[in-house]
């Protein structure tokens, strides 16, 4: 669905730039990158920071007005640093990509494309430009260190439309990743272990069965917030077995 | 808050990447950038890169080794491209930054701070600088161009950060709540905790030097998981004392 996202550069200066777009966009699995009227383009120093993006560049596409850029995009969005004169519909990088997916992924939006734009590096898009568009988007930055560089900018939307379109919406932090390869331990597993550890820590005279304040409480809620896993229980009940034994040599 | 967010670069090669990450991060208003034996810093074409952020190069500070970057943060996060051995908590960028806001507006990490690992261009971190970290965080990324240039991985890390803690854009279920009451463990006194534990481990005869396997690691990942405050650091190593005496009884 990447294939679907546009990204559009309009009167960039600097070639170095093309190419780190290029780069930032391959990253993320875009590919159709449309240049309006670049400065300097093709230019080596394009090619050297797209650093193997080399393909986005060759299929660039190079337009002589933005409309053309756009003709056939269903749903288009210009960056914007700073508020504008008439309030537009403002969305961050992270509604963007949300929107986006809503489009591509509806009937309405089955063949559609969307296209972002970019401005200048200098002074980003005109009002004019910015009055081409559906809605606009910001990306959230320093007040007083606001000017982004435009592939770092690009780095940032593709980014987003990568964990729109690619990842999903996921939210909230898995503590493991979805690549852990041992079954989690169950509570019966758990509760042995606890006891094990429990009468090595009498053993070891570290916990005192008369006067055991909160250790136990404490050590539990140490390695539940860990939620072990089958082989890291096991482990830990070695351990145990063999600080029973050091004792008794 | 964001000044409680530390840039860990390692290793880097070309200067042009420190300049870059600098802006990237002042462009979201990080300020904390530490530089573990860079190959040429300071340097003129790092300060070209960072167009005006040459506050953060100044104020950078260099040291030789991942331990002294690391050892006033509570939170150690690295950053990975492939697949490990043994896996390890993973979370993408988004989940970062809603971890990083549980921790540090928590009153475990009232005074916190988060590390987040940036590894060599050609060969990223390496295992034991993986295993330094409490959790690893990847970029999702295009699977058939998946090598990012350092800056704009920091520009993507750093984009999270700034919309988790400035814009509010957090989501996730908290590991500690925000009622903790103790002060999370620095990684000073993790590492002391682990080599504390690997010591007693030799000596209970359950590690042996000459064939450590992955037992190391493996207990690593787990006590890294909960992310342990400075009370319980302070029971285990209290266990483990008691355990020595107790082979010498």
């Amino acid at each position: 669905m990447l294939d679907r996202v546009r990204i559009v550069l309009v009167n960039t200066t600097h070639p170095g730039n093309i190419g780190a777009t290029a780069r930032a966009m391959k990253n993320m699995g875009l590919s159709d990158l449309c240049l309006v009227e670049p400065k300097l383009f093709p230019h080596e120093e394009a090619q050297a920071r797209a650093s193997g993006a080399d393909d986005i560049l060759t299929t660039a596409r190079v337009v002589g007005s933005i409309e053309e850029a756009l003709a056939d995009c269903q749903l288009v969005v210009g960056t914007s640093a700073r508020e504008r004169h008439i309030p537009w519909p403002l969305v961050n990088p992270r509604e963007l990509g949300a929107i986006s997916a809503q489009m591509l992924q509806s009937g309405a939006g089955a063949k559609g494309r969307v296209a972002v734009l970019f401005g200048r590096e200098a002074s980003g898009l005109t009002n004019e430009e910015l009055h081409l568009c559906h809605k606009h988007v910001h990306i959230p930055t320093n007040p007083d260190f606001s000017s982004l560089n435009v592939a770092a900018a690009v780095q940032v939307i593709s980014y987003e439309m990568r964990m729109a379109l690619v990842e999903g919406q996921a939210a909230g932090a898995p503590q493991w990743g979805t690549q852990w390869d041992i079954e989690l331990a169950d509570n019966a597993e758990l509760e042995r272990m606890f006891e094990h550890l429990e009468r090595t820590l009498i053993d070891i005279e570290f916990l005192d069965p008369d006067n055991p304040r909160q250790l136990m409480p404490r050590l539990r809620r140490l390695i539940l917030r860990a939620v072990p896993d089958k082989v890291e229980v096991n482990v830990l009940r070695g351990i145990l077995k063999k600080v029973g034994l050091y004792g008794k040599r």
